[in-house]
């Protein structure tokens, strides 16, 4: 198990894949304004790349067109204090090709929110990479 | 209610910060070599402001150094879709004063992850905002 500075597990790319597609919910991390910004979205993972449906006119469209941005997912026991979470890093693209996106709206794809959710946004996963937080032992090394 | 464009219901204030400190755990999203970063974190609001324990030599610590960053913390039912997120943003500090590190040393915020874990983030939010997606009704916009 290989542990990074501070002590957390590294997990590898396929780890980080394989969890990312299991997350209902993450969150695309961007600029807005010269200002760090970040918003919850449901997805798709279609290989190595995050969809998410969007409405045309969206601060997020908006703000992602040929921004990169990152993407994370994470998921944490309260309880256990144990949990992990994948960051991937990739350009963002609004989709414009009418056969991508008449594939994309055959993806078990449906926004939460309500409104016009025909815009989508594909960010090809250039980075992956993933902690996990294991349970720390007693008389460890906390 | 008040809704935003996406048809997603805008939080108050009070609300925003009542749900953050509800969270046990929240994403600080900064800008690690010139691209978009996010780390998730345990914390714990002291009054407006987001109190975070990292180690002194963390890529945390050094990327978030008088930085402006966003901090996030959300909460969704996947079953019902329906859920919250609010986002911080304001000027990170490492904070050296010792009656401050004194006061924030006795808060009940134990870092997660294991390790020396003496070296205190504030992030004082200068600017707050949240949103709740309500379960779509049936013959909505949707």
């Amino acid at each position: 198990m290989q542990l990074d500075s501070s002590g957390l597990q590294v997990l590898s790319t396929e780890e980080c894949f394989a969890l990312l597609s299991s997350a209902p919910i993450g969150r695309i991390v961007f600029t807005d304004r010269a200002l760090p910004a970040v918003q919850p979205v449901n997805f798709y993972l279609d290989g190595r790349s995050v969809v998410i449906r969007t409405s045309p006119g969206s601060k997020l469209a908006a703000a992602t067109r040929h921004a990169v941005v990152a993407f994370e997912a994470d998921e944490f026991d309260t309880e256990l204090r144990t949990g992990w979470s994948v960051t991937a890093v990739g350009q963002a693209r609004a989709v414009t090709d009418p056969a991508e996106l008449d594939r994309l709206a055959r993806l078990p794809l449906m926004s939460w929110a309500p409104g016009d959710r025909d815009h989508y946004i594909v960010v090809d996963a250039e980075q992956i990479s993933g902690r996990r937080i294991v349970a720390t032992r007693p008389g460890g090394a906390a």
